[in-house]
């Protein structure tokens, strides 16, 4: 990557542009970095975790509740930019998986107009159909750019499994997405909800601790005492939902074995080929009752979902910024990413 | 109403000039032309059920499930223009009480650009974030364009209803709205549906029986007898679901006793002010764990089930069409549902 | 109310017998205590919020997670004894509408065989189809016995409305009801809950406020005032749930007239007859797609919950445990119930 | 199997004695005749699929609707007995997974009290909590048995879909249980119900194909041709459902591959281990959303469901009832369906 200079495009009708105060740096954008991702599209601008101040619109604007916007507003989007009329959008409200669906800085190429399509950057270019809502003014930006991918597809999952009240979750990994869905499965009425890390994810295991989860540091409990330690907490019963938050297959395959009769099991980390994996469709699917759900992204919906919680305060949300750079530096902030040095970070574009 | 002349408006990008060929006569229709409904803006086109063929189109535009449309495609289009980014399209996937949802022939005016937005004429402006889809050439153009309003109506009750498998449903109204509702019941699996009309009914509750339907003239059985017959084909404890489609505000009473513990009433019929309705909250709702549920409209994905169920022939819908009028003939076919001669009229445009 | 002995009768198979060590007092308990529910049969024993530890058991016994029971166990059971198999246990899966439930202390009389069928006693017969969870020892019985009634059929209340995360929410009565129903939202995800009260619940708003709650004195702030407060906080649109939770006609009135288009009116605290109430049936129900909602008792997954919830202390729920009484005082325990001096009053008969 | 008498039992109260008129042969007692599944308990009488007359009762007896039972009524019951008191049944509304379920015909040994604990016998011991429903005189006993598990086990699947509307879905193989997934589809709204079948099911293809179904003949449709034919028949989608009804492993593998982006496979057809299968979590589930559905066995909603479907005669049904046999014909009658010369055989116990 490195620092290029466009002219600013004019915005068409209903379309804004924006001086980004705060880019996430995801997984993915690691992935698209070293070349991994099929629908990268280069010369491009990464970053489709974004928040920013309005610098210009064309017309009459407003935010998901009909706000009036205006210059200088702080505002967060959708990361996806959906047709709104398709049969996923449309017929089966689904638009997260929309036939047109593009992401910015992840789908754009930065040689086409509006060049200025991704979040690591000074401005982005807001087109018309992306969902909008208003931010206060003493939100913490990098934050609730996180909430826009993590939390939302967190969001996503829990709409999916239908978390009951009273219920007992295993989630496995404890990285942006784990420690959103957890907040998520407290939000629902959870009983108990465990989360396993390694030993390396330490922090973040004491970071889901104190949202109220069971810890397990699977470099210190093996595959049968962990197992054990759910069943004691269901009454030999097994989890009713377990979610794969760590794009590991052997944790899929893990997750299948934890969870209860009538139960389901999410693979929301499952984000890039892993290759094959096994089951047995009588005994851990059919005989049990279970659903395996897949879980892609997310749409408008879930980001609400996702900044209302965050923005609410009831989790330590924030502790997942370890990391700020400036734009100049958004090199290190993937490599803080790819080492796992961070658990989430964040660039600001605005910053001296 | 009177025949008046309009230069062709230009399409926007991915907006459609279509030729009518058919427009259905509602009676929300009878209403506006009586001056009745306050959202009418005059001077105006009238008429919201429309099918047509594409007569001109400014780039590339593409139906529900994603095909490529061009001049001449036989299509329908979603009768209510939405925002798709609001709280109601994105948030609670409502897109039916979207902030900003206008109706053609309905909420236009014609002497605002583009002047051409209602059915009764010979050529509509269709905006660009209408939901389309594409028809067969074989298929009744009349009968589709009567499905996009009673038809998508009644697939939103259905849908809010949740209607289960070896239900008893109670119909009052045979109408286009109660007809097509009774259509749906059957679709969902109801067991056993009765449908209420009077004397004059008779051809209509004819029609319902030919889909199975027990049809009760209410005319020659009395509230008590009726009410009876639906507690001896329920072992005495009511019907699952009561759905009022006449807009007489006593069906609507009729229709809470009707209910069994648990059931719910449904009221799309209720689509101009009635006045006010007595209820016992303890007796009728509470103590019967009764659900009352109004009915608004209906959105993108009603207009699919009803468009697809109606070409599906399962249900003779065609014998609802009792009157066509060519377009010079647009006050007569209002006249014909005023005096309910017609159970459904059309206007047909391109007839000679 | 008077003392009376009785010979203790011996347990069927499946059946217990229980020493009560808790029985709380309801509102319902005042209007049967006054003669104004029509389902007493004299002469009776009152009760039917009960916590205890089992005395004597009749063969094998296990609790709803397959524990099994013995003598010493301290257990709370499912208050309506219901059959199971009729069409509300088995087809509609509603058990709290079984066709042939009866409630402890409420339906039975004490001249029939086994006599001990309410909770203000030192001994329950707990009838074989009882559901039954074991407590731990270090719990607060009589907040347990105050779960299984009015937390339960706030949780009956929940699961009817569906309650979205991110959602606004008004609870109108800051009674036990109301304070469960309040918990709940925000174990659903509610954004925001707003709960009326009057100037003499001022210690109820307080509780509420701790939950999170933002209490409304209605005694200060007016209908207009108050309809306005929540719409400032919800864009103007209303709340997205309203919840009667006092039994007053005019709060079910003031309900309807709160929430947004699309929400949904439920009104659990209606549970004796209150007379007429007007609603416009196009203007309030069907313009605005709501669905009003009774709710009617609560069942065993309800009593899980609220139980479930109850025992994790994430809400200061004991605070509604105002009062507390021996058996031998349990007329002045309705006393305090029925002049609004106790939030929560409880009877417990092993109290020496 | 041989022919063996028995002394009748007394029932318990609420317990009764049945004439068994029709057991039906299902593919399961074939597994048990054949030694292969674990939870037989040998000797026993096999049969769990069971219509008959009510021969003896102990006090008075209610079906599913209250109605009062005599001796003589021709009564179905559900072939599992549940506790009805358990998390499963209590909980979670899961009845199908009751902790304590019992399957007559299946898990119960005859040399223990009640002794006639399965269909293909003279006399069946129905048990207390067993959900009973009473039947026409003039319905097909065979017919009826044959709904209670291959019925019910379809609605179980259906329910756990939640097909909606105008949907598309492919049936792998039409044997009863595909055959009643068909019917349902149909019952819920499906626009289009592919069904595939080897050049031996052609009958059951044709029966299929008279339902309304779109038959594939695999054994002339390859592969690619076959999901070619589905992707033509829905844009290039793929089916909202596929329901894998062969219990082949091979078939399980070709149904992941037929579904849309959001749809759902469910594999009821699983019933005995099939050992394992291989699937790509990115590819195949995480990346379409999809859904993959276990179904096991099914609960006292789904036979009345299958009952009511059946009665209602809207699908001919009792062409799927191929080969009647009197009880001394036993072994001839599991023959039949062994070599699948029958589609569905019946055993009669009362003819002559």
């Amino acid at each position: 990557m490195q620092m290029r200079e466009f002219e600013l495009p004019d915005p068409q009708p209903g379309a804004l542009l924006v001086d980004i105060t705060a880019a996430g740096v995801c997984g993915s954008d690691v992935h698209i970095w070293a070349g991994k991702d099929p629908r990268t599209r280069l010369p491009m601008i990464l970053g489709h975790e974004g928040v920013g101040r309005i610098r210009m619109l064309n017309g009459p604007k407003r935010d998901l509740f009909g706000e009036e916007l205006k210059v200088g507003d702080k505002i967060v989007w959708h990361r996806g930019v959906t047709c709104g009329r398709c049969v996923y959008c449309a017929k089966r409200r689904e638009p997260s998986l929309c036939l047109y669906r593009k992401v910015y800085g992840t789908m754009y190429s930065c040689d086409q107009w509006p060049y200025l399509t991704g979040n690591y950057a000074e401005v982005l270019y807001v087109h018309p159909q992306s969902e909008i809502m208003k931010l206060p003014e003493d939100c913490d930006d990098g934050l609730i750019a996180a909430a826009t991918c993590s939390g939302a597809t967190a969001a996503h999952t829990i709409e999916l499994l239908d978390i009951t009240m009273g219920s007992t979750v295993v989630i496995i990994g404890p990285g942006p997405l784990g420690l959103y869905t957890a907040a998520y499965c407290f939000e629902r009425g959870a009983a108990q909800v465990f989360i396993f890390g390694t030993a390396a994810d330490i922090p973040r295991l004491q970071l889901a601790e104190s949202f109220g989860c069971i810890p397990v540091n699977v470099d210190e409990v093996g595959p049968d005492e962990r197992r054990q330690a759910v069943l004691d907490a269901t009454h030999g019963l097994g989890a009713d939902y377990v979610i794969e938050c760590t794009g590991v297959k052997a944790c899929a395959q893990e997750a299948v074995d934890l969870a209860c009769r009538g139960g389901s099991v999410a693979i929301p980390g499952i984000a890039v080929p892993v290759g094959e994996m096994s089951i047995l469709p009588f005994e851990q699917i059919a005989v049990r009752n279970l659903r395996l759900q897949g879980v892609w992204v997310s749409d408008a919906r879930h980001m609400y979902e996702a900044v209302t919680l965050t923005l609410s305060g009831k989790y330590p949300l924030q502790e997942m910024i370890t990391h700020r750079f400036p734009l100049s530096q958004a090199n290190e902030a993937l490599q803080a990413i790819a080492t796992r040095q961070a658990i989430k970070a964040i660039i600001e574009p605005q910053a001296k």
